[in-house]
């Protein structure tokens, strides 16, 4: 049936092109730009609105949960949660999006205006396209797909769409946890989907089953109350500027090198099983080096291999001197010695680094530092905030399902990869709920999203939908009890509400 | 006849007090701000015009040349020249003062209106109270003591006073090198007098030989185009920030230590005659920690000895570390690799220290420290701005002049100081025409110049009067040809007019 199903599904699928391109532009037209509340909460609200007329003209039930975060001085826009829930035995999805976007205007050198949805060689420009309107309304078009081909759907779709993520995604984790809660919402979904991230390349299709954490750190070293003049007072004092640089110097040298002590105690050596893993991924060290304007500076990575350079970015931790609050950073000349600069650094950690045991290595290792330059200054370390990495594994039904519809779709194995940023949201949710996240990423990497002329292909737009609809046929096939049924260790709210545990598993220590 | 001078003027200053008060204020009242010319270009020509009106009113001449940093769309105020000569064959000494003001608001901490001169404890509160309108028209109020007493004046008196001197003194660089030539305004002038600095305490008079140069740099190391995502791209990438915390951390250490070779190679050994003069200075190392607001934080000075930091601030080169640009610099967090950074440094240099070639010391060292690191970034170091430091000699007539003044007025020998920044116009005068200039400070450590709350001691403004007043008869007393009459090399108008060349001397070698 699947087969026969997928046939019938690609051509109404591409019988609707126009249809799909239409409706995402009339997505694109709503300025929903969550870091200018003042003048974009209410495109924000219109386009949730929007949204939740979809879902209902397709028969789903819909929700607009009021924004923790949110106070009456400053409202945000709710979370939409939608279901399409036809059979409680049948397993269920939960699929996340966002409808928020970040800034754009044409003079920030677009070539067309952002929020208009223009085609050019196959490719569809416009604030939102992909990233992530068009990835996440493509939910939609298949519970459509469905509908008007008379297919029953194959599990369960929950859905949680919201619009601050742009802007730290407030008021989301809240929910997540409140709604992860006996008969809550998201108490009996099965597995998770999210598509909010990129393929590694241009052409290939991949799954993303690793993020790196992170632990912020801000430096701190006083001299004065006040600025001093560098005239006046130079010579005299012990500069707070000059220790804030000289213990920069000792967290990480030129070849990026951490140089705290004990910082990589608790990274795994690579094993052979993981290493083969990268063997068969598809990427181009010269066009990385292109893609981030890094080849017409120096033209040399830290890297130069395909293999290692993914390993830095994905299964290795790094340290990176962001800059410095409270000195002198404008253009031009002044003659100032600052009287307190904070230094701004940040590890992104891997699997198995506690955020909270670097912080103790990262204090421990500047104490020591400061202590030999003698001087009399007052130097304070905050760990500002942090986040363990998160490391799913390639091998769950979950991924395999994504990779089965992959396969169907492109007729290739999908890449497994990691990246090495954050995305807060899927811990949160492998956290409060102990099932599992997949991150399926249909944008290629050179969308561009953030950035200026931000696109989404016709193909990608195209074979996302495909790709949706065959995933959920896949997620059907699987055997077995749901596994939000397991409650091999029973959690309270409260135990599922502790910021920052991670709690991983505890809800599925069993096999599915 | 000078004893009998001096109590006579001595009595007529006193009785004035409240004249002198009422003047001061009204000049204050004139809020003459040069850095925002848009909304105070009218104050500060009107200022002008009010100073201009006195001089001719005791019987002075004056111009107003037209500024020739100005434009047709950036008009800047003019320069104002007055002149008391009565006989061309008395010595002439020229006057310097500003007439402008740094911005003051009431909101930024004053205890009362900035622009109305409030008396408190013998204290008079104002902006420009202390600098510089207090000191600068005092010369005017001894043309007029002379003028009402019947008594000629001992010297001939060119008055030099500018709107700009709080916005880099646009201008009148160009004014007194042209003014310099043979025939010209400044070409007579014997001696120059500036009272625009202060005393190194709050009890003590002092005048001041010597001034410190600077070489300010810019180092900057670019690793890509554009600002990259640390989580993404963390770990693949040479870090431009990494690099240019690395190169600054070798120029100077936390003990004060410049750790460029050669940097103290012409920086001449202290001689026991130099030593001697800092035995008799009235400095407080403890009030000097207060006042910087040093004390409550570390407590601790690089020297805590009052010879060493003296000695530290005046006769020693510095280097301050005074911020990044390109960097993050906000408050809170960012994960940011940038792209391109730019460290900010200066070095406080002395005599016999020349800016090119510590320009080319630094230059040698950050490229041999940046050839260490193995970085395939681009590092570039931009020389900024440089210039020479400045020194006197305390024995020459136009100090023992000034001297010879406070002792009648104060009774006591004043101290001689150097100070640890730079005042440019004086290397001017002195390259321009090869006269000397003397530093005659009249306000306290403590009036707060540039800061909230700036005041003038109605003490200081007496004895002020009275200093200058008899400065002039003891100028009068020299005896000997007009020193600008020696031409023992003479010299071309370009000669005059190359930009930094060090005249000093050119014009008189010989002994007055």
């Amino acid at each position: 049936m699947s087969d026969e199903f997928s046939k019938r599904f690609f051509d109404y699928v591409d019988e609707r092109k126009n249809l799909y391109i239409d409706r995402l532009a009339e997505a694109v037209a709503i300025p929903s730009v969550s870091s200018d509340l003042e003048n974009h909460l209410v495109d924000i609200n219109t386009m949730i609105a929007w949204t939740k007329g979809h879902i209902e003209r397709l028969g789903g039930l819909t929700e607009l949960v009021t924004n923790p975060a949110g106070t009456e001085n400053r409202p945000l826009p709710p979370i939409l949660c939608g279901s399409f829930v036809s059979n409680p035995h049948k397993k269920t999805v939960c699929v996340y999006g966002h409808l928020d976007v970040q800034p754009a205007a044409k003079d920030d050198g677009w070539d067309s205006n952002p929020f208009i949805l223009t085609e050019r060689d196959g490719k569809l420009y416009g604030r939102g396209s992909t990233d992530d309107k068009g990835p996440a309304l493509s939910w939609l078009w298949v519970v459509e797909a469905h509908r008007e081909l008379g297919v029953e759907l194959p599990v369960n779709i929950k859905i949680l769409y919201e619009g601050m993520e742009e802007s730290g995604s407030e008021g989301i984790f809240e929910i997540i946890q409140r709604e992860s809660a006996p008969g809550k919402f998201l108490n009996d979904v099965d597995f998770f989907c999210i598509s909010d991230n990129y393929w590694l390349g241009k052409n290939k299709p991949c799954l993303t089953y690793g993020l790196r954490g992170i632990a912020y750190f801000q430096l701190s070293v006083r001299c004065c109350e006040q600025d001093l003049h560098s005239g006046v007072l130079g010579g005299t004092v012990y500069e707070a500027m000059t220790d804030l640089i000289q213990l920069m110097a000792t967290l990480v040298d030129s070849s990026g090198r951490i140089l705290v002590d004990g910082i990589m105690d608790d990274v795994k050596p690579v094993t052979s099983k993981e290493e083969a893993l990268y063997n068969s991924i598809e990427f181009d060290v010269e066009e990385y080096k292109e893609e981030n304007k890094i080849k017409s500076v120096s033209d040399k990575l830290l890297h130069n291999d395909k293999k290692s350079l993914l390993m830095a970015r994905w299964r290795y931790p790094t340290l990176s001197l962001h800059g410095i609050e409270g000195a002198f950073s404008g253009s031009g000349a002044k003659t100032v010695i600052p009287s307190r600069v904070i230094g701004k650094f940040s590890l992104r950690l891997v699997p198995d680094q506690d955020p909270e045991k670097i912080a103790r290595l990262v204090k421990t290792h500047v104490e020591q530092e400061f202590a030999k330059l003698g001087s009399p200054n007052r130097m304070e370390l905050e760990y500002f905030h942090g986040a363990k990495a998160w490391l799913s594994s390639p091998n769950h039904p979950n991924y395999q399902a994504a990779a089965a519809a992959i396969k169907t779709v492109y007729g290739m194995e999908p890449d497994y990869t990691r990246e090495g940023g954050s995305i807060p949201i899927t811990s949160t949710m492998e956290d409060s709920t102990g099932m599992n996240v997949l991150l399926l990423p249909i944008g290629a990497c050179d969308d561009m999203a953030h950035s200026q002329n931000e696109k989404y292909n016709v193909k990608n737009l195209m074979n996302g939908i495909k790709v949706l609809g065959l995933y959920l046929h896949e997620l059907g096939k699987i055997k077995g009890p749901k596994p939000s049924d397991c409650r091999c260790v029973p959690l309270t709210l409260e135990e599922l509400s502790i910021p920052g545990a991670f709690m991983k598993g505890f809800r599925c220590k069993c096999e599915i």
